[in-house]
């Protein structure tokens, strides 16, 4: 009882806005906590009237940079900014990411902006699943703008960026890879591209590279805009701003905004569910006794990959 | 009887390395006819021999080109080889990868080369299963080598490459985001790096790059060799294939190779039930009546797609 009345006051002062709440909120999804749960089950009715903004994009293009820039700009409006980073994690040196976060964290002082960091641990699928429980803690709390910041790197069980109403990529010159994927089809084309670090001799030669990519699309009601930043100077940025308005302008013009969240709900619904699914299966692998026998088998040509999964299936079903 | 006769001699076929039969049993898995999974079944016991290479990168580099190269190096040794291209689907023109695959099918008319292109029809993860059943084909068909060549974007629920043998990377001067993602830790470190396009002004700079990266990593017993190609010329392919000889030759004396492919088996088993699993809820959620009320209370933020999830999942579970 004196628990639930905690959580009542966890949700309530969530939704006035507190941000140690939220913080503390967004710790017990992360730590996939049951409560966590409870408390987005609580507050998700009120839910949806923020904007979500993806951004995403190769390492090193200076996403968070761009994110501090456009902080800059909606605090200039007076918007209520949330920031959400799904940061890889790194074998290596994680200097680069830490370097970006560094420009970010000008904003760690502004009551107005609140900014969280979520490290992928192991599986993506998790990992997505508690970040868009996140980005709705942060709806529910009042943010105006949600800022999702993802690596563009293929698709968990759930893509983040996916669920934001707006998405933009990312890309500097020298992204010849990410241009290549989206000529071949393997990367979707985003709503708004930018182009960083603009100052680079390169620059111009990449935003042609992407303005003949796009006219190799189809055609759509939305020509997706190309727009030149450099977000250490913040230049650029107040169009880049803008550029976004005009898509959620537009996709609310076109009746798209809430088809569009109709169909990321169908998705996060679905994948959290497969993900769900996969976890409880490599559980339960774990935990049979005749899991390591039936793997045996299979090192060593017994029986083939296919026929032990539908073995291993079989065995979990049972339970 | 008759059908079951006819599969026998498939098997026999195949076994005997008849091109045709080796074809025919790749669409039956392709196409996910259960005579597929059978005949996998059943030839599993003899497959293990063939080395398993597999080429990633990005879109462009010209991944196909130099498996076109290999192949005439390989050739040269007189070596049976099967080549397994995993194409990503493109809504634009296929321009590029149609262009790739004119140069891979000079060999079309050698017997000792078997050619094979999957798509990506939607789910990676039924593709990858696919794909790793028609190598299964391949090796049970006495080929020495199976080169599979993907596009480095991601994970599916399986990652085709990670059940290579040697898992080569594939870059080219302009690859600044793969060379930022394995930086940054959001890509794997492969065994073998090719710098491709070896003649273009900047090949220098990228091959100090990579090995620039390759300096920050851990201290591994193999150390990463970087070669460096002009595939459409065939220069460097000669070291390339003498490189991936010395990996095999390298996990082989350290006894890894059979540690790797125990490895693989075991993710390749929880992929393809996990993939299962993933499209069986799919499909249940279709034909499930409730679905698209359990959903609608999702749009209308009424239940939270969390626990919709799970309400989706007790109702399946039930069936």
């Amino acid at each position: 009882m004196a628990e639930a009345a905690a959580t009542g006051s966890l949700a309530e002062r969530l939704l006035a806005g507190d941000k140690r709440a939220l913080a503390r909120a967004i710790s017990l999804v992360e730590n996939r906590d049951p409560e966590g749960d409870r408390l987005v089950a609580e507050l998700f009715p009120r839910t949806g009237e923020a904007r979500i903004v993806g951004l995403t994009g190769p390492p090193g293009v200076g996403k968070s940079t761009l994110i501090g820039a456009i902080c800059v700009e909606l605090r200039q409006a007076d918007r209520e900014i949330g920031v959400l980073s799904i940061d890889p994690s790194s074998p290596f040196t994680q200097g680069a990411v830490l370097g970006d976060r560094i420009r970010l964290s000008d904003h760690f002082l502004d009551p107005g902006v609140f900014i969280r960091s979520m490290a992928t641990r192991g599986s993506l699928g998790g990992l997505a699943e508690a970040a868009l429980q996140a980005a709705l803690l942060m709806d529910a709390s009042g943010k105006d703008d949600i800022l999702l910041e993802t690596v563009g790197v293929g698709q968990g069980e759930i893509d983040v960026v996916d669920h934001a109403d707006t998405v933009v990529l990312a890309l500097m010159p020298g992204s010849g890879d990410s241009i290549q994927a989206l000529k071949a089809g393997v990367m979707e084309i985003p709503d708004v591209i930018v182009v960083n670090k603009c100052e680079h001799p390169l620059a111009d030669t990449m935003i042609r590279e992407v303005k003949a990519v796009l006219a190799l699309g189809p055609e759509r009601t939305w020509r997706v805009p190309v727009v030149r930043t450099e977000a250490t100077k913040g230049e650029g940025v107040s169009e880049l701003v803008a550029t976004i308005d005009a898509h959620r302008a537009h996709i609310i013009a076109a009746g798209t905004l809430a088809e569009r969240r109709a169909r990321n709900l169908r998705a996060e619904v679905l994948g959290i569910a497969a993900a769900r699914l996969r976890r409880d299966l490599e559980l339960r692998a774990q935990n049979d006794p005749e899991w390591a026998g039936l793997l045996e088998r299979v090192v060593s040509r017994e029986i083939d990959p296919a026929t032990a999964a539908r073995e291993l299936l079989e065995r979990t079903r049972g339970d």
